[in-house]
């Protein structure tokens, strides 16, 4: 099976930069996997993306080295199965917020006897090769979403689940959960202790954690701080902000295109 | 008939910024749209854009009050009174290089007797109104594309086209024609004396013109010089440069990171 | 955040007009909303619209004022989460059985602290406004369809859930689940009796009531009665009878036309 | 091969009931198979319906006994030797002006010697059987639209295309063309005696003659003066009329309900 | 309603043989329909079909006489019924393991009072006739897939739920689950006798059976043992297998093409 | 500029082994790729693939290192230029009956000044690299369909066009039009002479030869006679015969599965 190049680099010790499409096209996810990320994930959850466009993204992004992810909808293991069928080398899944949920998304993500994965693999024999079945259990990265009240409460629990490799915060909602509106890119007052809390908490139990922002001053923080894995932007935000600096910068200087 | 607010700047003095669309995406077209272009663009020619998302398109951009333009993917009757019947209310046709080509391109986008266009515009009546039909004529922005050595020798002749609206810069496929390889933002030297030559030629007709940048500064040069319609990015540009650029700057600040 | 206009109705004391939209396409659902309907709503339970196909129809209905509603294709928080972050501004759930469904239904439609429903609303934001998340959950309209035996049991209870606005009828479940086969435009016997209670339950905890029927006259004795929302046909259900009509029209005179 | 039922119902001296498609859905396709129609026809040219969506429509289609019909987007030999292909047993072709007009329209129709239509009839093997590339040539029905004044001038020359089965009329481009608008229903003045010209020059030839309309009491018309094949309304139409007068219907009872 | 021939073949004491189809293609499934086999299942578990796929692969079966099957993603009843309206005449459940599994599996597939299916069976109306709704709970087959060491120990129970026609082996699951990794085409040794034991008990409980294999002899060999259904092989192992085998026979003879 | 892996296998005088791709879905493209074939067509022609799924499939098929061919619908420079955009490596034209036909389709797959194509190819510089503009003319490999009696008349003219790469034999329409019908894997009598010519008329002028057959006999006869380019089965012949085999065997062993 080909190697999964994101455990080889936790392995070296080394970050992983994941670049993240939330656009429901295979054009723009094969451009982000162009530009060198480590990861690239399709988010089902967030973004207009379903399952008939995720396989042909996952495809975009296999003609790159850039390891491919996906954010399930929600934690609905039929779905789970088909993206991990479809070719995903790892899952970011949405809202974990009990041990029971990340016993259910790591049997899910697992042939037996570690989980009740069902066999099948379609794509994900083509792209990884015909061991696949044998080794699928030690290459194919989990990462569980901290992301609301009950499951900062929980994340010791949580991350103790064998099987599964991590977590990943979910900022905004964890924010909004906490009490505090949807805020993003923060480091410190509560919500950055929270984050702080769940990184630490993870490597305590030897699981990696990921952070999730929208500044570069940001991920560069949280991977200083130790974070190993982080998602620093976002097909859509890259487009908006690029469409909109432009726009703006000629109606500062041609007084006649102002509206 | 919804009038074309195209046309009102421009009968304003009004220069017209146009935000270009080759991703072949309904929400990523929504989200240009909503950033605040005079116009927004589906380029049907280089791209991966079909007909059927670019209907989707043409709906999404048909939730703000943005203009929808399109770029057809060549000099083909039946695909332009497809993309007018699906309410584009521009539409900016690529290598139209002699007073034929113009005529063809005139004749397709006006109805008898200016031209051959087929009556049944489902979603241009939705979109226009009930009156479509009588005043579609009078509304339609109609260009064409000048992008090779032969269009720059008959410019004169393809601005006198009756119908015809204007003309819109091709400025790599003009630069490549004339031996100066794929070239783009070039305002002076022979590239930016036929560019300063389409326009001077259109507006000596009584015609509109258009230029094509990647640039701020250069779209804001060609407004200062009197074009009348500039396209300065592009979607797929913004999410590349907006993508590439937040990598390497992490990349840059933790060695770790580094390929 | 833009106002949900359904909400400014019902204030208002008026009924609102819906129209059903079964048929995958997005230039059907135009169509439809173009009319003039209060609210038009993407049907992802019975129809073969999927996910992606809802977005399209729900950016199509977004060029018309009229208000965007779905009717999830069962009580799945990830599924209706998603239809949210997509623009729909009222949600019209199935087979809400009980207090506990109830509850569900409304957590997955509203933020925290009222509900668990997770942050993104990609198209959301478009659509409704940079305030979407601090407004949505006042503005988004929450319907909990009342179709079973069990259901009818629970009313009281169902209506009496916090953050939910009322309730749907869902007449011929409901007359095939009392034992009457699936029966339709019913306003009196027990299936008339078990829709005038639901109506009334409604009303007496302060929540509104829909109808849904095929009759014109039905419906408007639904709304005379008292209903506030109400669903008169369904585009399957126009399209099919037109062209049943004039086919049979034909034949009718044309002695040779007969099969 | 499968027979042409069209072809046997004009050698019975039967009219044929065409029932006509131009929204983009398989579902509304197959439902309006299901009416009784003696052919439904996919109308590529004013509609949103690509191919890749007409494949799935003459799909829908074959689960009837209604005999499947394209209008091609223009008179592109290649488009409609794949909308052949995919298993049309009828072309109506838009904008056959000239005699050379029509010839190229047979050609495109049937293999060599009598045409250059290409083999690999993949869909109308499977839905025509074994021996379709033997028997295509005799059974596919090829029908050339009439449509404007030029057209008009060389019908006589048009019908008499060997291969051609017949002419359609087109009346609301033909009403344009002649100057008068976009009329229809029109059975008397210039363009009711145009369009008795048609049929009368197509049946002078051994030909056979189609007409579209909106309203039964005109196809009623038609078919008594003598047309073979007769479009009465559109599933768009039937859509749009009936739910708008379900929405007057009730608007006009209920005074709360109007807008 | 139009019968089920399945369930006359399977009156008759004769057996089933299913082509399955896995490949997301409405036209593979046409060409597999056309091949003649008594039922086509279209699998949206394992392959990269999703419903929208589905509706259109369904519609493509049902231009032949073979008898449409589903083997839906998860044992999800929203998911199941919507197969079921867009006209799948059998459901093959995966993983279900437990009586309660089994009673949720027919109630999903069952009108009331023997289930909770929701009434709106849109594609099933037209595809099976206007007593779609009396007769489909008599018409439907539905089959639970035993492909687990739990489902295996519980298969007496799974196989007395009221409703459920019968069971279908998934053999390289049930291997894995036994701990003898993903083997197929077993009939002796612990696996074989699994699966002669799930064949025995569902026909003591005058249930019927299904096997899955990828070999014609296994296939004869399951058939002659007593399996009431057979699927011999699949479209993607057709498809793959023959390219590899005129592949490497070309090889194999021109020296100069091997890589 | 990524190399065109088939040019080389040129220079070092090796054949080309082509699998084609007839069935519009990216799964079983690539499926095909995996297989080992030197280069993957995607047939635009005949087998119901449209643009958008063209890309999906191209992308699919560059995951390995097969290199991607397209056949484009006709000579139609503008989708020949799209698929070339989308990352097409090698152009198999279908009917190309005249010097002027091949010199249109050198023009429409060369940017000037050896052609017309326009600048813009979005994926062909992700797949190709940076540098694909500048090396484009001298990679992308370009063959003429001669499958008329008029291109047979014309061969030697064809293969003289200067940018053109060679040609490739059309068996069956080629058939059809000397008058045989539609006749495949002909080595001898008048057809097998007519392809001879081509091959030799080819080569004289220092253009490659490709050949189509559907028997691996067959493909090796021509490798071994001298042609460069052989495709010797499709997707949908493999799945189709393997279907129909497995089918077969199983009805012959079994008396009560005889239909």
């Amino acid at each position: 099976m080909r190697p999964n190049r994101v455990k080889e680099l936790w392995r070296a010790g080394k970050p992983v930069l994941n670049g993240w499409c939330a656009l429901p096209c295979s054009l723009s996810a094969e451009m982000v996997a162009r530009q060198g990320w480590d990861t690239v994930l399709v988010d089902l959850q967030h973004g207009g993306i379903d399952e008939a466009t995720a396989l042909h993204m996952l495809q975009a992004i296999s003609t790159t080295d850039a390891v491919p992810f996906v954010r399930p909808p929600w934690l609905e293991p039929g779905v789970i199965m088909r993206l991990l069928d479809a070719g995903a080398y790892g899952v970011v899944c949405p809202m974990v917020n009990t041990r029971a949920d990340a016993e259910l998304l790591v049997s899910a993500c697992r042939y037996p006897p570690q989980g009740m994965r069902s066999n099948g693999a379609f794509r994900g024999v083509m792209y990884g090769g015909a061991d696949y079945v044998q080794k699928a259990n030690d290459e194919i990265v989990v990462l569980a979403m901290i992301e609301t009240k009950e499951a900062l409460a929980n994340v010791a629990e949580i991350v103790a689940t064998p099987g599964l490799d991590g977590v990943y915060v979910g900022p905004t909602d964890l924010a909004i959960s906490l009490g505090h509106g949807p805020r993003i890119d923060v480091a410190d007052g509560p919500i950055g202790e929270a984050i702080a809390h769940i990184r630490k908490t993870a490597h305590a139990a030897g699981k990696v954690s990921g952070a999730h922002g929208t500044q570069t001053g940001y991920a560069v923080q949280m991977l200083t701080e130790g974070f190993n894995f982080i998602t620093p932007t976002a097909d859509f935000r890259a487009l908006q902000m690029g469409m909109a600096a432009t726009l703006s910068g000629i109606r500062d200087k041609i007084p006649g295109a102002r509206r």
